[in-house]
């Protein structure tokens, strides 16, 4: 037996993965060998689901085919629209995520393993369509049309959400941000989808695992606490206060600090100047100026520095995002990540069950039922 | 960094937990102090989910209270009932399982974790219902009423699905085979959903983690696999042929073996029991007969015991349940050893997130678009 004195497997080394690299020696991020920073200069979140499902960068003819393949698959079914409509109008976005995926696998089954790469295309195109026909019908009463003329799940997304193209600068903003969310080694829901994996189950319970993991305020649900956080403040004198009350009644600041990453989140840095650049586009810098002053405080105050979280969501806010749909943007991008993941366990694998270091009551013989009080 | 050098987490402590104890010493299984032996001889499947649950054995009256909350809470909604209705005939079982557990989420959502008990007690009570309604409306056509006199999930899952009252020996065979099913440390599933938990998620995103999980073929489909291959014969001669020619071919035999237990899984010799006596009641001695020379085989051939798997499937069939149906009544034993597995984790909670060892790429330049092969 192997024991380790470590709570939440912090440090414990689980596998092995050739997919990414997250803070070695605590800083940086490389997605099969290329830093995060060259990715969101001069790549596209398609070319990135690429790279992370098939190892490699396409071809300008590779890419193209999977845009276009990618338009094929956004469809929703009749009985998809349908059952949409049924859910109750106080569902949460991730459990009609989580939802949606597991009636897919019993509509559209993984019969074998040949079809795996086919079923994580369909669910990176599916989401936004399923998450927007659903968010429209309930908040406005409105069928959508799932075509656009949009070939990016970036420019989809928005189009289905505001119902007219988006401008190539909003697009391109949310397209880095679904770049800096597709991966990040065995984070707890990639890790749990992993498990689920391990044992032989299919591609659709694996994203299920993903889904209602990620939906945690712990790990997904941390985009929508910082804006909640940062909504509450209209300017940074207020921020300021309202944060060191919070830290003085010990209350977490979500958005901030990681497990792994120990002096920046390389992710953060980016995204900041593209929630600069939208909050003067949307006259809204009040916002940038309130959340820069809360990276002030917390890094004054407690060291810690805003991870992706904090910066996005700035950005999906100016974007006219609501709040309600952050997690389930992180789900359109982290679906690369989980599907690279099983494919990864998959190729290789090993049941993954681990033991228990037992703390209950030593052997008792068992009371009949009338002797227990 | 805490490094471990093994594959699939086998023997790494991942947590502590005062639920079970599995094969200390490779041998023995204990709930919160009971052996499993004391509890299949004297007590019933739901005083094991009160102990589990709530971590003491339930006196007559609390006994009493939670068979009277089991009845109220099986019923079936409307929405549910038309949702089942409207799923593929071909769907998996434990999708059906996977998306009614979704969607009871949206309907019926976790607020807050006060609720936490009452929806592990409703999904107790409500998966019997759920199998059976969706089973029997696409095999036979037939919309069978929900209510029965049965007061146990036992009885319950054996009259839906037989449209009948149970005997008390299949009643009570069934009760046992819940007993041991219901709970097995840090198991795949177990594992996952504690997982899922860490990130602050609720009650039904990780239920639906143990299902999709449980669903493999290398964890709760063993059972469906044992049956099937000991299906494939009519007698012990040809099985033993059988087997070793699959053994000559090196192919997996499931029900065999197990991860932790060393010497033999204490659950089987009393399921072996009870399938013995089934057997011996409908005349299937010829079945029994085949899965003991089964055993014999793969002992003498491999030096590998039965595990639960193995006899169970026996025993199941005995009872008229269909093979598709085996890895769904895991699920409604297992549910609350999951439960009682969340619970765990929410009461000293941190995220679960370990590290992985990197294999991929070094650090390389990006390649634009153009230059690529």
């Amino acid at each position: 037996m192997i024991l380790t004195n470590s709570t939440g497997l912090a440090g414990v080394v689980a596998g092995e993965t050739a997919i990414s690299t997250v803070g070695k020696q605590g800083v940086g991020l490389t997605y099969r060998g290329y830093t995060i920073e060259d990715l969101a200069e001069h790549s596209t979140f398609e070319e990135v689901a690429c790279l992370l499902i098939h190892g490699e960068l396409p071809t300008p003819a590779e890419r193209d085919q999977f845009l276009a393949k990618r338009i094929a698959q956004q469809r929703l079914s009749d009985e998809m629209m349908s059952f949409l409509e049924q859910l109750p109008d106080t569902s949460h976005p991730m459990d009609v995520l989580r939802s949606g995926t597991s009636l897919l696998g019993c509509w559209e089954p993984e019969h074998s393993i040949d079809q795996q790469q086919r079923i994580a295309a369909r669910l990176l195109a599916v989401f936004p369509s399923m998450i927007c026909y659903w968010y429209r019908f309930v908040n406005d009463r409105f069928r959508i049309e799932i075509e656009s003329e949009q070939t990016t799940v970036a420019g989809h997304f928005l189009q289905l959400l505001h119902s007219g193209a988006p401008s190539e600068v909003d697009r391109r903003a949310l397209d880095v941000a679904l770049i800096l969310y597709a991966e990040h080694e065995f984070n707890a829901s990639t890790f749990a989808a992993r498990v689920t994996a391990s044992t032989g189950s299919d591609l659709y319970s694996a994203i299920c695992t993903g889904i209602g993991t990620l939906r945690g305020p712990l790990h997904g649900g941390a985009n929508e606490a910082s804006m909640k956080l940062i909504s509450n403040f209209t300017d940074p004198e207020q921020a300021e206060q309202g944060v060191l009350r919070k830290l003085a009644r010990r209350e977490k600041i979500m958005g901030f600090g990681h497990r792994v990453y120990k002096s920046t989140d390389p992710r953060s840095e980016i995204m900041k100047r593209w929630a600069l650049t939208l909050c003067k586009q949307t006259r809204q810098l009040k916002t940038y100026a309130v959340a820069e002053r809360i990276e002030t405080v917390m890094q004054r105050e407690k060291g810690l520095f805003p991870n992706l979280d904090f910066y996005s969501a700035v950005a999906f806010h100016c974007l006219g995002i609501p709040t309600a749909l952050f997690t389930p943007l992180f789900v359109m991008a982290r679906t690369a990540g989980w599907s690279a993941h099983v494919f990864e366990q998959r190729s290789n694998n090993r049941l993954i069950r681990p033991t228990a270091n037992y703390i209950g009551p030593s052997q008792r013989p068992l009371v009949r039922p009338h002797q227990r009080t």
